[in-house]
């Protein structure tokens, strides 16, 4: 185990998240980081607990070559729209389901952003984790035809997948 | 009126919304989109009762030179989900409120799409609409240093306009 | 294990579902479908990654003999409303719990409609599976008594069990 | 004022409510039968205060040539689930929105029903009540491909009217 | 097993439910009413599927000597509504908890009856179960001494059980 | 004005609120209790402002003549459960509704009494409070005669304004 | 109008909002806090668009001699968590409803704190706003008898006004 | 196992709990407690089935030198509310999670008390008691210094404790 998650790559995506106990949730936008094999770095950043290092790592990100953040985060999760609020990088904030209240509270901290600060908010939990992962692709894909490419075969894969869905008998 | 409003520009940003009753909370995404100069077009397109339309314009989105689609609609809101199932172009998005259950049902209907097939989802209503557009320049701002320069003074603006809020007395 | 469940007859009764694993719910419907010998067919379809068979197979679907369209599907759940703006004909929703917000989302997806395209929706789970089946075969009824005469037995039957209904001691 | 809504012809859709005052919803569902020349009729049936009309209307109703029920209720709302114990005609449940909880009680009411008695349910308020109009037709579309005719009619003009939607000027 | 519980005195409560599968819960009132020796019955009675029953359980219920009904139900919960629209007697709603909603709908079902016919409702499932029947006793007690003198012996026992509630060690 | 309103005979029904600004809504109880000719006392006692009136109104109720207390509160309401912790007398709860959470709140803090002190609660606002003093009524009519066939009237004028319920045209 | 109120005393409570349109909710903190002769300072420090004051504030609060810090936010209510993550100082959070959600998101996003950061949270609006000062008073008066005093005269005239409030006539 | 949980000082925060079925989410509070030193007494007191207990603990509290009282409470949660209003000291509300409504019923019970008479309160279940006691310690450091200290060194080790957390390996 590290602390931290990377590529060897000069990392364009950060995913970060509030604890490691976020990782079953966010390992799945990991995975699809790898699936696509973008540069990424994977690492816990609490808004609450490392207040500092939090907006040291949204200051710097630009700089640093990321070009979107995924963060993960529940209950009062404060993580994604404090990130947004210190860079102007893309945030993408996942979801994750708190004990009690199933992920609610996680989303209603996450998406109410007020107006001039944008978090790009996914489902609750696990596909949540993915899809901000695949939504990072599509902001790729906008100057990389690669991403565009690949994004246009996973779909077909999907679809592929889908439709070879079989039912059981009854 | 018209039923297309657009800049000059071949549009890099497409504003869809299922109703032209939806244009108050959505027009608050253009707003945004104008004062960043950003070439966009914004239409009617519902997903229930246009949805050949709905298809056509995912499917020939990118190809025309657009990079991401902000899509508003209320209630069983199916149209940003529905655009992104037919495009891998970043889909925005944004819950406008409904009658009686106050864009809670449009919430669940964008945000809660599962695994493949992302879409980024912004608050209830005005807010969320112009936070859509942020966001969409933020998308911009990774390839054109002219939008990163935008939001970095945008947010300067901003963070002044804050300071400067005065208390009336008691 | 068969990607489409169907019986000999030409299917009357098109039961669709967003993924395999929406089967153990919506095999219900598929239950009272047999118990009542409605021709039906059975087949995974989903709204977000097979979108253009969704709209194929609600384009065709009164052509083919098909009277009504059940489906299920969960999260941010579109399949039964974008059949119904391809068709006419009745379609039944069934939403299917989602894993976090227990088909809250789902039954929001499915169930506010706007003006103009209607869906006819069912309880969460299976009990709404069961009886979307159930409200099949009373739109047969109306102009087949057999079927009429079917579900009066069945809620005699019903209604016996019901009074049958023994109380442990305590 | 008459107690009584109808047209001349022997009617084929009930439009029942629980009281005048869900009449701004229900006429809706009038308006739309009217429009597509279904004979119907209206009237106030209160499973609360008037029980035994109640069952008596749901008993009759088959053989009184009714082909589907319409029900519109608010707050703990019986009426469609209780006629459904008592016909195993289609009945369509409209959610009146309640004063405080905004028809969400009245969704759950109808909709929740158990395996065994099935309640088409509708989105909350007039668009629910619209559209169980609508899907009314479209059963009686199964065997009169007249109204086959007419509800491909209502959406091309519908689509039409989508369409032409302006928007209005920043 | 048996359809019915009873006590060999004539019954003054009845404790309805609408399927044996809530007898989990309900047998907390009937343990409550043994435990303070009131004479009860105890059966199944579905609103749903025995509509009729229902109807003449009420309307011969004042007749017969019952004082109070106790009725549980869940999902769509029309009993409680329902025996109160057929008689006067004081009707105590429990609401019991539905697989997904987990008794919200329940609840709503219930407690929100209209003007005119109340239904007194108690907590979802067990706790609700046992507090309708000490309110059945608290109903008796107003003309029986007994049952006063019963609350009150039980009141102070539960006073005690509650003061010798230990903590375990951390 | 006066801070206590009641009728000359001995009361046997307290009407308590938490505040004046409750009034609008408890008034619907103290209207049907005058109707049906029920000697009552209607007061403000607040659980917060005035906990040890409210101990002391409790504990001498059974004392003074009461048979039964209906008390509204909002929000936090903590009035009817804490009457109930203080009396065996039956306390039946009206939950008015707050400003933002519309007695949501409010229904969760009265209905969701541990087991061992019930509280009848009833729907939030005006049917509520009605139907708490028509539960009220039901009571009485266990041992007075007088009482039960005032209902049975109240119950036929009641259907009979219903059937008469005329429906506007369209 | 200024950009801060304070009294002329050295503060010891800070009121912070999000927005001066926060102050129509959160003056009513300021007003008990001016009753109660508490020095204080009212200012605008918005989490989203002042990230860095507001960690300043955080983090010179408990050496400029603050004692407490009261926080109104809506919406994804960052400022009451993210001021705890910098201070030990105690941070008594104000939901502020939001437009769509009624405060239902801000309570979340203030009260659900994640284990090790504490946020004492008070009620919706203008109710939250008033209990959080007088809190704060409260706070004080562990080591000023003033205080202690001063909120006991408080009770004392608050108990008196809630005994004197009158019903109007029916 | 004791019915109370004590410190050999004299106790400056109480700690009650409605049940001893409370103690595994309360216990939380304790632990922190007893991590800083804190004198504290931990009992059962029950709002509804102690409440003359409940009132004189509230009176009693700070003459007996308790400077904030910590309370945790279920469902329908009137422990804080009615301590808060028989006490001027600081009253710390942590909302334990119910059966079937997850602790909503209890959040709502306890946050949104009316003006007049506040409650601090705090995340359901575990967390918010760990919170409690470290908010508590929070007003104790006001004036105590070594406890100012105390919760800055807990706060430098949770932050290394979350910067040390590892990711495992995907």
């Amino acid at each position: 185990m590290t602390n931290e998650v990377h590529t060897h790559d000069k990392p364009v995506i950060g995913v970060l998240m509030g604890s490691s106990s976020d990782w079953d949730v966010m390992k799945n936008a990991v995975a699809i980081l790898q699936e696509f094999g973008v540069p990424y770095e994977a690492k816990v950043v609490s808004a609450h607990r490392m207040p500092d290092e939090m907006f040291a790592y949204a200051e710097s990100a630009r700089g640093r070559g990321i070009v979107a953040i995924i963060a993960g985060a529940g209950g009062a999760a404060h993580l994604p729209g404090m990130l947004a609020a210190k860079t102007t990088l893309p945030v993408l904030g996942v979801p994750v389901a708190s004990r009690y209240l199933k992920g609610v509270d996680s989303l209603h901290s996450i998406v109410q952003m007020p107006k001039g600060v944008p978090v790009a908010t996914f489902a609750i939990g696990e596909a949540g984790a993915a899809n901000a992962a695949l939504f990072a692709v599509s902001i790729l894909s906008a100057t990389d035809s690669k991403y565009a490419d690949a994004l246009a075969a996973f779909r077909v894969k999907q679809n592929q997948a889908a439709r070879d869905m079989a039912l059981p008998p009854l």
